[in-house]
C-alpha cells in the first residue's frame, strides 16, 4: 500500500442505508471491484454510514446496511489488504475536517445544491414552508462529502452525473481554503463521470431502485431468486411467438450477466419464440452462476460479523496513522489550532536552517538539562525528561540521531509528541542533511 | 469533582478571538471565577477556539489568543483541579456530536439565528445577495454550540440576552433527538440571564469592547495601563469644578474595582472638583492595586506556554474519559453507529414475544384516548390522535391489524413515524404471531 508519486488515488463511499440488489451489484461494486486491481491506483472504499445518517432514523437499519454493504464488497472480491476499506464514521478526523471546511464553505454554494433545491422545490409545490421539514444534514451534506474526499488528498472520484455538482463544491471549498492559509494542503479532486454505468431494469421494468422498491436483492436466497426472478413483469406473447428482445427487461437482466456469446444464443431464442417461463429459468441460472459462489461467501461472512467489524477497524486503524491524523494535525496548526508551547518558536521562526527538524537543548528553571526534537514549524516532536548534565542530555541525543527503528523509541528518558513514524521520519531527514 | 444528583452543571464558554480586556474582566472573569467556588456546581470553563475559526482567518492570532485567555481565566483565580477548564479543539467528541445534531437540527430554525440574519440584512442593505460572503461556519454555529452544551448535559448556561435564541436552539436539537431515538440522551440545558453584567465604558466613552476598538488590556503592562487611563474622553471642566460622578466614564471604571467606602469617597472628591488628572490617577492606582498580582501570575505563565497546554491537555484528556467519550458511545449506538458484531445479540436480544410490535392504549393529559403501535425495541411506528372514547381507540386498532396495503393507513387519524412498508412489516409479524 505504498503510494508513489505516480499513485492516483480513487475513492469511492457507499451509504449504509439499504441492502444490495442487483442494480447494485452491475452498476457498481462489479466495476469497482475490477477497477481495485488496476496497476497505479491506490484505492479507496468506504461505508458512508454518517451519510446514512441524513436519511435513515432507524438505528437498527443503519447498523444491517452498513453490516450487509461491508460483506456484500468483501464477498464480491475487494481485498481489504490491497485497497483502503474503512468505515467513515471510524475516522473522527472526518467530522473535525468537515468543521474545519465548514468555516470556509460558502453558504451562497450550498444553497444551489441539487438535492437541497429539489427537497425545496417539492415543499413549494406542496404549498409549504420552503424549509419545511428539511434538515440541516441535508444542507451540509456536500461539505461532509467534501471532506470525505479531501482528508485523502483522492484525485479521482468516480461518480453519476447528478453528483458532479458535489464534487465541484469540494475542489471550491479544498482551493478556498488553501487560498486562506496560503498552502496547497489539498489536492483538489477530479471528478470521472461514469458515462456507461449499466442500469438494471427492476421487477417493474422502471430501473432498478430501492425508492421504486422493485429491486432484486443481490443475495437473495435461490428460491427467492428464482421467485422474484418469475416475477419480471413482460409482455403476454405466447411460447413461440417471437419476442423483441431489445425491449425485453428478462432479456437486458441476462445480458448484464452473460457473455457475448451466451447473449446472442439468447437473442436467438427470443427470436425463435423462447416461453416467458423458460427466458426466466436460464435467466435465473445465469445469475445464479455468478452470484452462488459470491453469495456463499456472504453468507460465511454475515454468519460472522465480529470478523467484519475486525476488518473494517484494521483499515479505519491504518488509515487514520498514515494519513488522516497526521494530515489533520498539520491542518489544525494551519487554522491556528496548535500547541501553546510552540508560540515563541513560531514567532521566531525564519528561513535557513530552519527547514530540517533539530534537537535542542536547554536548561530549565529546575536546573536540569533538557532537550527537545523540533521539526521545521517548530513543532514538539520529542521531549526528553531533565538529565543531571548536558553531556547526559547529549549522549542520548547521540543515540536517537541513529535510531532507524520504533523500538530505538523505548526509553522512559523521553516522550514522543507524535506518532513514532514521524519522528523516525524527522530522524532520517537529519542524517541525511548532514551525510 | 464528583457529581452527585443534586449538582448542577454550569457551562461557559470563551471564544479565542482577542485579548482579555478591563471589560471582559469585570462583566464575565471576575464573576465567573468567583462562581466557580460556588458549592454544588460543577463548572465547565472552555476555550472555544473551533468558534474562532468561524470569523478570524488568522491562525497566529488564534493560537495567541488561545494561549492569553488560557493564562488570563488561570491568573484570575480559576482552579483547574476544582473546575473543568478545556479547549474545545481537544474533544474530538465535540465535532462528532455536531454532526449527529446537524442531522436532526431543522434548517428552518437555523435560518432564523440572530447572527445570521444580521449579516443578510446587511447584505441586503448593501444590495448584496442574500448569502454574498457568509460562510456554512456563521450559519451553522448554533449546531456546534449546541454540541458544547449537550455533550455534558449542562443544566445551566449563563449568557448575555444576544445568546437566549442558541440556547433555545441547543433545546430543541436535543429534545429532538431524544425523541427521535426515544430516550432522554440530552438533559436540556436551561438559560441564565446575566441581567445584572457590569459592563465598562471604553476609551472613547462606548461600552468596552474588542469591535469599536476602545478596550484597555487587562494585563497591559503598568506604564502602558497608565498612559491609556490618561487618554479616557472627559469633559473639559477644570480642577476645582465640581464634576458629574454618575455622567463620568473615569468614575464607572472607578466604581467597577473600588469598595463601597472608596466609591463614596470618590463621588465626593467629584462634587469637590477633583481635576481629571488627579482623579485618572486614583483610577490609575486603584485599578493596578486589583490588577498587579494577577499580571505578575499571568506573566509568569504566558513565560511557561508548555506549561498552560498541559493543563489544558490534562483537563480535555480527564473529561473525556469521564464524560464525552463513553457518552459519545452512547449516541453512536442510538443513531445505529455500532459495532456489527453485536447484530446478531441486538437482534436476538430478548427473545420470545418481547421481539414483537405492540399496540399500546394510553389516555394522556388532554383526557382523550391515544393508542401508538411501538417496535421491540420501543420505536414508534404509529400515534394515534386523540379518542373521545377507548372504544373508538379500539376500534381503529382492530382495523389496522388487518391492514395489508398502504393504503389502509391513510386515515387521518394517526400519523405514521416511519415509512409504510416498515408498519406494513411489524403489522404482519403481528399477525402471524397471533395467528
Amino acid at each position: 500500500m505504498t503510494s508513489p508519486a505516480s499513485t492516483t488515488r480513487v475513492l469511492t463511499g457507499i451509504t449504509t442505508s439499504g441492502t444490495p440488489h442487483l442494480g447494485n451489484y452491475v452498476g457498481a461494486i462489479r466495476p469497482a471491484v475490477a477497477a481495485s486491481h488496476a496497476a497505479g491506483v491506490e484505492s479507496f472504499y468506504f461505508l458512508a454510514d454518517y451519510h446514512a445518517l441524513i436519511k435513515v432514523q432507524e438505528p437498527a437499519r443503519v447498523q444491517r446496511s452498513t453490516l450487509e454493504i461491508a460483506a456484500t464488497w468483501l464477498a464480491c472480491g475487494l481485498e481489504p489488504d490491497k485497497v483502503w476499506f474503512y468505515r467513515q464514521s471510524d475516522i473522527p478526523e472526518i467530522p473535525e475536517l468537515t468543521w474545519l471546511l465548514t468555516c470556509v464553505a460558502g453558504k451562497g454554494i450550498l444553497n444551489r445544491a441539487h438535492a437541497y433545491k429539489a427537497a425545496v422545490d417539492k415543499n413549494r409545490a406542496d404549498g409549504e414552508d420552503d424549509d419545511a421539514g428539511i434538515t440541516a444534514g441535508l444542507f451540509m451534506y456536500p461539505v461532509l462529502m467534501a471532506a470525505d474526499i479531501l482528508i485523502f488528498n483522492a484525485n479521482k472520484v468516480p461518480v453519476g452525473r447528478d453528483q458532479i455538482q458535489h464534487i465541484e463544491m469540494a475542489r471550491d471549498f479544498g482551493q478556498r481554503f488553501n487560498h486562506l492559509f496560503g498552502k496547497d494542503y489539498f489536492t483538489l479532486p477530479e471528478v470521472v463521470i461514469e458515462e456507461n454505468v449499466a442500469t438494471l431494469p427492476g421487477l417493474d421494468g422502471r430501473k432498478m431502485s430501492k425508492s421504486y422498491d422493485n429491486t432484486i436483492p443481490l443475495f437473495a436466497p435461490r428460491n427467492e431468486l428464482k421467485k422474484l426472478i418469475a416475477s419480471i413483469v413482460t409482455d403476454s406473447r405466447a411460447p413461440g411467438e417471437a419476442k423483441d428482445a431489445d425491449g425485453s427487461h428478462v432479456f437486458q437482466l441476462y445480458q448484464a450477466f452473460a457473455s457475448a456469446d451466451e447473449t446472442a444464443a439468447m437473442r436467438q431464442a427470443f427470436a425463435d419464440g423462447i416461453g416467458w417461463g423458460d427466458a426466466k429459468q436460464q435467466l435465473f441460472e445465469r445469475i445464479d452462476a455468478e452470484v452462488a459462489p459470491l453469495r456463499e461467501k456472504y453468507e460465511a461472512l454475515m454468519a460472522r460479523p465480529a470478523e467484519i467489524e475486525a476488518i473494517l477497524r484494521d483499515g479505519a486503524q491504518r488509515l487514520r496513522a498514515r494519513y488522516a491524523t497526521p494530515f489533520v494535525a498539520e491542518l489544525r496548526h494551519a487554522v491556528g489550532l496548535r500547541d501553546l508551547s510552540q508560540q515563541a518558536v513560531e514567532e521566531k521562526k525564519g528561513g535557513g536552517k530552519a527547514a530540517l527538524p533539530q534537537f535542542k537543548q536547554y536548561r530549565d528553571k529546575d536546573g536540569r538539562f533538557y532537550f527537545k526534537l523540533v521539526d521545521a514549524e517548530g513543532n514538539v516532536l520529542v521531549q526528553s525528561n531533565g538529565f543531571d548534565s548536558p553531556k547526559d542530555a547529549g549522549g542520548l541525543i547521540a543515540v536517537l540521531k541513529q535510531a532507524e527503528q520504533a523500538d530505538a523509541m523505548e526509553t522512559p528518558e523521553i516522550v514522543l509528541q507524535v506518532p513514532v513514524d514521524e519522528v523516525l521520519a524527522a530522524l532520517a531527514a537529519l542524517r541525511e542533511s548532514e551525510a
